[in-house]
């Protein structure tokens, strides 16, 4: 099992376009397989940050994720009105 | 609802000894009241870095942790441990 938590930094003025497409990125990466958890977060006061907050069963279920028709076709949109990298950590569990 | 996510970045040669800690303290926050999910991640190859993941039915949830037995016990010794201070994010699920 990993976990990955995804921040993305969208500009102010294309938040209302960014939007609609994180909407359908979720839904449709929710029906993958492998997929545990994939949500979306947002932090009051700070317009802009997006923070995904996933599970996945395995590296290779993240791998088809990336891969994946809709995240191919969605995320270098959203990646477009970004205003600076997201920043991506993919974790495994502490025992 | 909302949702955590905490980093602690404990100094190298600390985290022998921060890692009971951290496990009793997952342990002790899992049985609390408003606690749907308190688990601990780490990042191969960043060693002394450690991430929560937390939900809580709502603020008044994670007000309680805070001030819990275990939590006002354990994290001023993690604190102690801690080569810089802990980065968190209290997040809302996006809609």
């Amino acid at each position: 099992m990993i976990r990955v938590v995804a921040k993305n930094f969208i500009k102010p003025e294309k938040t209302g376009e960014a939007e609609p497409l994180f909407r359908e990125l979720v839904a449709e990466t929710q029906k993958e397989e492998g997929c545990i958890e994939y949500r979306l977060f947002v932090i009051p006061g700070q317009p802009g940050l997006y923070v995904y907050v996933e599970e996945w069963e395995d590296r290779a279920a993240l791998d088809r994720h990336t891969k994946s028709a809709h995240y191919t076709r969605i995320v270098p949109q959203t990646r477009a009105m970004a205003e600076k990298p997201g920043e991506i950590m993919i974790m495994e569990e502490f025992r």
